[in-house]
């Protein structure tokens, strides 16, 4: 019985739409860890199918076609990139504390790599920038711009408690603070610079030491 | 006549071979803007063919392979770069003047479009970072750290100058100035953010201006 297919095991048709799901979902994992080795511009069908053992007509049961597939590739390593970088800095008090948790979740998921070639964001923002643009560019940009939104919602919050100073222009901060982030996935990955990641951390704790309104510094601490 | 090959013009090898040098540079002047939009690793010998309107067996006689190609490339965008970058800062004063001078003409090569995609040395990376290497990587990464080293150098006599606090750990301040020039090249690129630049500038002289001894602070000019 094992190996027969689910409604000939007289499985109810939402378990087979589960099945369904979770396969989808595997696949899209699989898909968004490639395209940050390989470019999403790469990843065709064919190019999958390939990756994850899968035979051409299996996936476009899934997906009808290349855009299709890397719309939905860009929604799974966005959900990806919520659970490892944006919910661990929720879960963290508002402030610096949780500007501060939000970088170190960062950090934490180039070490971990939890996509293969780094951040998936910039990854494929270096792969498109360049290029007249398109759906799928677009969709990334959207995805991207909303991440970064929420990390300057939280140096804002910063400065309305009065952690930061409220003198400090939030975006120039929020620029500062994601070019160190940026630069550590370039020399982690390309360098393979064991101490970027120290200089990153030590670049973004100097900052917001800076930014502290005075008295407040001893409150803002390395992750 | 002016259709001719050289060689049934009568003209001297010596001047076939200038000719072919000519265009073996054009060639690969081609080649480099190209790796900053499509890639390094999508730079076939038939890709490039298309690009620049010659036969396959024509590029053929240039190199023979697509290695040799991707090789020659990285150094033409590396003598590009230097021209660019590194000689309109040592043609500034020591210091950090020519500190700043870099920096300048990092941005203003971004501006006038140099390369279509941004930095190669960037682009480059952001493509090859999350792979196992091979000798096109190598290649580009110690030029990419050559470049990256000279500016370093230029922090280190800006120091011995007495212009910047020697106090100041050189490689933690050259890491948050080349985070600012990537973080440029991103936003630029992608998300084509036209107060970038201004953002890169404004970070780039505050950190200096942190940096130096004090009162020396008001030698440090924006550009």
């Amino acid at each position: 019985m094992k190996n027969l297919p689910a409604f000939q095991k007289g499985q109810p048709v939402r378990q087979i739409r589960a099945d369904g799901e979770r396969s989808r979902q595997a696949i899209l994992k699989a898909a968004s860890e490639l395209a940050t080795v390989e470019g999403l511009g790469g990843l065709s069908i064919a190019r999958l199918a390939e990756h994850v053992n899968m035979s051409k007509s299996g996936l476009f049961a899934h997906f009808r076609s290349k855009e299709e597939l890397q719309l939905a590739t860009i929604d799974t390593a966005s959900a990806t990139v919520n659970r490892e970088i944006l919910e661990p800095a929720m879960a963290a008090p508002p402030g610096v504390t949780r500007v501060t948790a939000f970088c170190e979740a960062f950090f934490s998921h180039l070490e971990r790599q939890v996509f293969p070639g780094g951040c998936f964001f910039i990854s494929v923002a270096a792969e498109f920038d360049g290029k007249t643009g398109g759906a799928v560019r677009e969709h990334a940009l959207a995805a991207y711009s909303r991440l970064l939104a929420r990390f300057t919602e939280m140096i804002r919050e910063a400065q309305e408690l009065g952690e930061l100073d409220a003198a400090e222009d939030t975006a120039q901060l929020a620029f500062e603070l994601d070019s160190f982030m940026l630069c550590v996935n370039f020399a982690y990955l390309f360098f393979r610079d064991p101490v970027a990641m120290a200089r990153g951390r030590e670049a973004i704790h100097q900052r917001l030491a800076r930014a502290a309104k005075p008295g407040k510094a001893r409150r803002i601490r390395r992750a």
